[in-house]
């Protein structure tokens, strides 16, 4: 990519800022863990992948300033996980990040603190690494799946700014481009924060990928055209029986899909999937501020006082889904099978 | 209601600025009809009921205008005509309220200028008060198919800024209200032009009813949660088959109803119906300008340059469609039957 949707150098943290797009592309520096962890919550950085290796980086900072500070190691290492476990609630991998990050401050108990806080460093720079491998593995995977010359629909952004770098529903797209297949992609917008307009259209014309943009509610009358030949989403949760939590929009897009015999793909890391929940109505899905609804910018779009429902995601059922594409393979119905083998666990 | 969506008052027009509201209410005045066609063009005045009784008026304009210069009053007021037709393509009650207006013309072929102009003012003063008789008809009608305590999900606004005053979808709610049932209304803000967020929103406010935004791409999870009783919207154009021509949105949201078992009701008049066209296949569909969707007032969204798709309205098949409301009785599957007999034309 031409830009860095996270970027660790010289022990500081830099993001793009994502809610500056398109409009302007500029980074923001962080030196400091609440600084990042607040990045997160206001959606500076935001898809499942990024805000995981966001929260690992962070959790760096903290250990250098409790290491600088002198204070005890564990328990305010232990406080900066619960802050930034507290950014957002329905994005497993923040949380797979932050555990990650806590089981190897585990194992160096009572060692020394900058020794923690480098032996910390070097696993959130092997999780962005990672997350880079995994999505063009992915990319890989899904690609596999496209015809030879399509037509993809997408929702939100699961592209490279939301992950390290590359995407996983992108991913698949920019995959299946580098191997030559004639794509063309149709971008939802994605109200009410405009990640599909503000992001996606981004990346892909910077990629020089052919997009167009639609309204959320323009799908379905794209899909009766058929014009539609896959839909292709990221997601922020997938329970052990293939439910898929995602931004809001993906489950009454898998609808219509359906009811136009067009696969619905999900392509997401291994890290995305919560095997402790049997099924998507376990998954917590975040409510935002209604602000988010009634305005846009400097413009208010509906009356002041108006009662607004704003949930961030909403959770589609696994038997929408024509496949889930991870970066260790694809999984297909029956998917507490599927799912628990890519996993390596017995059901 | 507390305000006029289209007022006529001493031979002139006035509009209350819907691309103003919520923020403003505020009139426009009219003196000239090509000014009233650009009204409707640019979305001052919408909704299929609003435009056909403005067109009605704007001819009057034009027949004053005709009569005040002079010139021959037939090739003069049929190319204003022709002008409105040119307006807008998808409702059809546009081009109805045309045609009862040019048939007027043609009866009275040869009279003075002045007594033609002004029996097209009585003939368009009969079709906006006849239009506010029709929507407390269906209210009714479309009331009595709303349980005593009932949630109720609409799309655009089909009330009184749609109409001359009352409201199809939302003259059944308010007739359900006036009738003593406990109603509340999700609105969905509808994409790219706002109108629930901007109109739908602020209209159910000024009257009281409880009202609750959220985006389009919200309605998939609402539904899911068991809330939504009833899905109640208006209507661009109904095809004899009973498919019907919406905003944009409205086809898929038909689509997520039904896999809820959400009944889905569209309420218009009998103007609305285009028994010329077998299928909504055959109903024009306006694509509007991409930067209704990359902008939004001052902002832009989306980056510069990128392609878009925004067509205004999208068509239902009749057969996700619960029943027709109209002022002269309800109309169920088979559409065909009972569409005609609600026209009285033979099948």
């Amino acid at each position: 990519m031409s830009f860095d949707t996270i970027r660790w150098s010289d022990k500081k943290l830099y993001l793009i800022d994502q809610t500056a797009l398109p409009l302007e592309e500029s980074y923001i520096e962080y030196t400091d863990h609440a600084e990042a962890a607040r990045a997160i919550t206001d959606m500076i950085v935001r898809g499942a992948p990024a805000i995981g290796v966001t929260a690992a980086y962070g959790l760096v900072l903290a250990a250098n300033e409790i290491a600088a500070s002198g204070q005890p190691f564990e328990p305010a290492f232990a406080e900066a996980c619960e802050l930034f476990a507290a950014t957002r609630p329905t994005a497993v991998n923040l949380f797979w990040g932050i555990e990650r990050m806590q089981a190897v401050a585990d194992t160096m108990a009572g060692q020394e603190p900058q020794a923690i806080a480098d032996r910390l460093e070097a696993e959130a720079v092997a999780i962005h690494e990672e997350d880079v491998i995994a999505n063009k593995a992915m990319g890989r995977h899904g690609a596999a799946l496209l015809p030879e010359r399509c037509t993809i629909l997408t929702h939100c952004n699961a592209g490279a700014l939301a992950t390290a770098d590359y995407g996983t529903a992108l991913g698949v797209i920019r995959a299946a481009v580098e191997a030559g297949k004639d794509v063309k992609v149709y971008a939802d917008e994605t109200r009410p924060f405009l990640q599909g307009a503000r992001l996606t259209a981004w990346e892909l014309m910077a990629d020089k990928i052919d997009v167009t943009l639609i309204c959320d509610n323009m799908a379905g009358a794209l899909m009766q055209t058929g014009k539609v030949d896959a839909v292709v989403v990221g997601a922020d949760r997938i329970a052990a029986n293939g439910d898929v939590a995602n931004k809001i929009g993906t489950y009454p897009l898998s609808i219509v899909a359906k009811a136009h015999g067009v696969p619905f793909y999900v392509a997401a890391p291994i890290s995305t999937i919560d095997m402790s929940l049997g099924c998507g109505d376990l998954i917590p899905i975040e409510e935002r501020d209604p602000s988010e609804v009634t305005g846009l910018g400097q413009n208010r779009v509906a009356p002041e006082g108006v009662k607004v429902w704003n949930p961030a995601f909403d959770v589609t059922p696994a038997s929408n889904i024509a496949a889930i594409i991870t970066e260790r393979g694809v999984a297909k119905a029956p998917y507490t099978e599927s799912i628990a083998a890519l996993c390596g666990v017995d059901v």
